[in-house]
């Protein structure tokens, strides 16, 4: 192989960021130059809540786990891995493997087993959440859930005149929003006290993002009511510590955000239970 | 007994209409009176989430069950007996009795047994219950914090301009704020929207109310950011019906009462946790 | 109603005895004495492991629980009525009820509600237990399974020389075994040790039999190998405790009474799994 | 280093044969030929059923999981570190490391937090399941448990005259029994069989024993019933498959060494509750 690049890694979305990368194009892009690369994509936190196509982009590797869009506790490490992939796996003679190796658990797979103790639990809770996304829901209406609740998280962070750590808007994720605090502001404080005075848990600027930024979590199961809690409550928590922003403003932007969206799908809540 | 009347039966709140009964003032009543009548009182909607002082009020029977204030799926009925009760009970020839004695379940209690089958889940969850009650936030801090839900509900019913079903406001209850909706309007419409769109459950008008008043439930495990997601939802649920009441008003005031209870306390379900 | 009775109370299987009923001889006699009783049965501790025919017995009042053939936790009482009872209930003005009314539960039951506050997970267990018995392992197999636990039961306590509290073996119940003590033998002291030494929950002589009799609970979901540690614990208590009964001989007569049934039945726990 | 070893790795307790080492012998090897080697130990079959002291026997790294001893799902991978294999790990710059790397895990750790997402319900659980061994049964009681269980075990292994894979009897293990089926008979039928029919699930012969062995686990939660609903359930396996064992045999030798161990402490199950 001349060409120096065996892979391209791509996170389909990020969650210290809150950007959601265009798969579609760099799968276009790597076409172009006609590269043959593979293409491995961590979608931990979009699977399932954001529109991920495997098969039309050929994505070589796909990593997720269970704990977001999937709805489960922690538990479950899941790999996609396309039939280009698998073979170039067991061609290659480099590198030895053992834990890492896709041979035995496929083998073991087939005939209803696992190489190792299976998380039984999670396998069931599994078998339940396809279920509610695939037959009760629909992904379509997964996808144009996450769709307008993230609509309504970025229409309150508008008008709260706050700035998204993401900058252009067309990459903003429909899972998770970065927001930067005002300056002078520790974003672990505000997290500290949503947390302890109002039970609702934000997430914190990551890395260089430290103190300067919390981040909206708005995937997996959740509906129009638990936005508009979760917005109110970061109004709270920010009144309570004296930030300046309106209080109000983002739940009324959020609220009529969600009034405009004309949707009238059934809640997946409800859906499970009818 | 000269008198006719052998008991006062007391709802102590009632979930139909969302009044709070003054508990010491008939108690008071019925000692300027001078009257022996036993007082019994039903709790099922307000123990443990609104003050009740059984010894206080010299109150001889209490009723409540599990799956209000005490947090727990329904499954037990809880009574309270005074020992003046009990020796009524005891004493009292006249009506023959099986399935409502009181003494095979107390001499059984008394050595850690049950007559009949126990709801021994029931029971496990009642222990837990009443340490995240009593020990870890509180019951003070438990009667306060509905006083503060409550008055954020009624905040945005008075901002909808709705009128309350309980018409004197020191009656209102803490835990169940009963709503009429506006002439022409079927209540019963609302709440099916409501349930099936926005996953939100709410009341319907009981009786004579039946389509004309909604009520929304406040008691038990519940915040402020879950109360913000109910009146969001009703606001939602009520644009969509078209019916005319100012989307964000009640979302709004109700935020507002939140904000001037200057409380710092740290709630509940964290506090479970911590 | 020249006739003094108006109702013939059975229970299908008394629990205190180990006795089951001849449901079919009793519809019979009173059917050739030409009486129009009701027949109302209780089958808390036989329906749905001993076999029950409501229809082809003409009973008119069913009752039962949820907490033993039917293996869920207490918490729900169940009730089938005939269509003739419930002509009778609705016709008869003489009985002033309110709590005990059929009719406000049958009116909500038709639009999917219930009168009172419902135990839902008790209704959604039900729904499983049913999809366990009727589809899974199928209620004759169901009836089977029980017939060869109790068979090998009662050659357990016929090798150890007690006697049954049942006299009749041909109305031995096939979901309890109650056995006398050796003379001079407290059966709560049995009881006492096999539950805290081997974590054994057997049930104690009722009534009249108190310290007398101990009972062996073999209904719901249960197995031979279940069976087999019961048996084997009552002979470890029992040597524990110093009685004259030979160790090891009812674990050998149940094993061989197992043996000698010839079932190739799937048992219940894996065809629930698979 | 002119010596070639870093470390030695040892498995504590084998799960293929059911032996297990002895780890103060082999503590007592190292220290006799002066050798620095790290001592790394996989504790997954034995710990919190068998004893380990990672202090005493100076072992540097111990590996361990959840779903053995310990007594819940699979999950957690657990690991102790000793001091002195931090400090190699730290001072060492030869391997990069990411995802192996301790540092990051330790950092978080002192302030209650965790570098991945952790799974918070796996540790609820190993705090209750720490109170049960440390707490309620106290470990030495559980070792002795297990010692005794094992005891009943290989009785009824001899009793059949069947082989132990593990050939040394006083390296056999308290938590795992390997046995090896007649010649002619295939151990994977034997296990379909019991699994089938009795919902019993053993262990295959693992490698070169697949088809020619069979493993009776015995750690975790479990007590003397249990155990013998396993050995007879064995029996009424290999009797249906027509083995040539004498049926009831392992099960009565099981039963008396439970007898003559004396024991009078309370089963683990019980003190739970109580």
């Amino acid at each position: 192989m001349t060409n120096p690049y065996r892979a391209v890694l791509i996170v389909h979305n990020e969650t210290s960021t809150g950007v959601t990368c265009d798969m579609a194009a760099i799968r276009q892009a790597m076409d172009a130059a006609g590269h043959d690369a593979l293409l491995m994509v961590d979608t931990v936190s979009s699977l399932a809540s954001i529109d991920f196509r495997m098969d039309e982009w050929r994505v070589d590797i796909v990593i997720c786990g269970s704990q977001k869009g999937l709805m489960l506790p922690p538990g479950l490490g899941i790999l996609g891995v396309s039939r280009r992939a698998l073979a170039l796996a067991a061609s290659h003679g480099g590198s030895p493997r053992h834990f890492w190796d896709w041979e035995p658990i496929m083998r073991e797979n087939r005939i209803g087993l696992f190489p190792y103790t299976p998380a039984t639990l999670m396998l069931f809770g599994l078998r339940e959440a396809l279920r509610m996304l695939v037959d009760e829901e629909g992904l379509d209406n997964v996808y144009a859930r996450h769709t307008r609740l993230a609509e309504g998280v970025r229409a309150a962070v508008r008008a709260w005149g706050l700035p998204f750590v993401c900058e252009d808007p067309r990459t903003a994720s429909n899972t998770i929003t970065a927001v930067r605090t005002p300056p002078g502001v520790d974003s672990n404080e505000l997290l500290k006290h949503a947390r302890e005075r109002y039970a609702l848990s934000l997430g914190g600027g990551i890395g260089e993002l430290n103190g300067q930024a919390f981040r909206i979590g708005h995937l997996g199961s959740l509906n129009e009511l638990e936005v508009l809690g979760t917005i109110g409550g970061i109004e709270l928590a920010c009144a309570d510590l004296g930030l300046d922003i309106e209080t109000g403003s983002g739940l009324l932007a959020c609220q009529r955000a969600f009034l405009g969206s004309g949707a009238r799908i059934t809640s997946p809540a409800l859906a499970a239970v009818v």
